[in-house]
């Protein structure tokens, strides 16, 4: 990472993703070579002057009153974004939730080139899935995780296990080297300084839309 | 819904969710009747005066050098976020997610008394799909979407079929009368006011991630 991307903020960073797949579905349909910073920011969601400035932290990619050129952006924010070679993954709990991720992110993996987070390895702390093979990929037992993940050479981990689990494994996967952590356990993990943790907590998501549904 | 609430921000009813998981932990270990505005804050993530201050949105449910009593807490804030009866879901886009999603969440609501969220319906564009059962679910054509959200009495919809179809389906899901929308969908969405929308958008999350796996 270059060095003057340390002090680039986290707020920064979150867009980056948003303003890539706008650049990916226009490079797919080929429909244009360039795109202003006020189209770029409406399609994202984001005022102009903002898409400027975020992407000003990376270089100059843009021209005064010509706009950015749209595969060159694609392709300089996927090099920004580390999505140019195999990232690989382990997921952690092999029930319900995470046997069907297993199975989207394969899939996606599979279909879709700009797709790079591959899953090798699962972890269970059942006995009796121990050696199971879900979508090509193998259940390991959460005792040789150091080891898994060592052979693999996995940097990222997605946690699927029951709330009351998850701080212990998240735990685990950084005592193990992982330093890229994705919770769907419904609960508040910490982790230490370094290592990057990211939610998607649904059934927080879901009781909110539940509040709005109360008759008025 | 309570008058009052009306002027409530959104970023208030996004922390509800939060205190009451904390609540509901507590309540299942039974270990303490009263919790203090400062413990309820750091289990949650959130200062204590701010917690003191989104209940008092609410009511008067604390008290002072005391703290709130963790029960009534626990069914008073089930209320005020709708928890309390069924609310029936439909799920738009049988794929690996979709199925996957439904699983999970039937298996949720079987189990978790605290999950009011049912899903009831499926729909899919493919007429290859329509008369399946999914896990006691069965699957319809997008075309009878009006009629079984009126006949099953539906205010709920999760999206998970491709981007590209993502904004054609919120629109018919809102014809058809859904409130609140959750979007699997990687891509931006708008609904009109009035219509609750959260999104579950796992590749921007993962995305983010890998930008920070990169070498130091």
């Amino acid at each position: 990472m270059d060095m003057r991307w340390k002090k680039i903020s986290d707020a920064v960073v979150r867009r980056l993703p948003l303003y890539l797949r706008v650049l990916d579905d226009l490079a797919r349909n080929k429909d244009a070579k360039l795109i202003s910073s006020h189209e770029l920011g409406d399609r994202a969601g984001v005022g102009p002057a903002l898409v400027r400035k975020d992407l000003a932290w990376f270089g100059e990619f843009g021209k005064q009153g010509v706009g950015y050129e749209i595969e060159y952006l694609r392709l300089e924010l996927r090099k920004i974004l580390n999505l140019e070679g195999v990232i690989n993954v382990a997921l952690v709990g092999v029930g319900s939730l995470g046997a069907a991720l297993t199975r989207f992110h394969i899939r996606k993996f599979d279909e879709d080139d700009s797709f790079n987070l591959k899953i090798c390895a699962l972890f269970d702390e059942d006995p009796e899935k121990h050696g199971q093979v879900h979508d090509g990929v193998t259940v390991h037992s959460s005792a040789d995780m150091a080891e898994v993940v060592r052979a693999q050479n996995i940097e990222m981990a997605i946690i699927t296990v029951p709330a009351g689990d998850a701080q212990d494994v998240a735990q685990r996967l950084v005592d193990a080297g992982i330093r890229a952590i994705l919770n769907f356990a419904p609960t508040k993990i910490t982790v230490p300084d370094g290592v990057q943790l990211a939610t998607a907590d649904l059934s927080l998501e879901l009781q909110r839309l539940a509040y709005y549904l109360q008759d008025e």
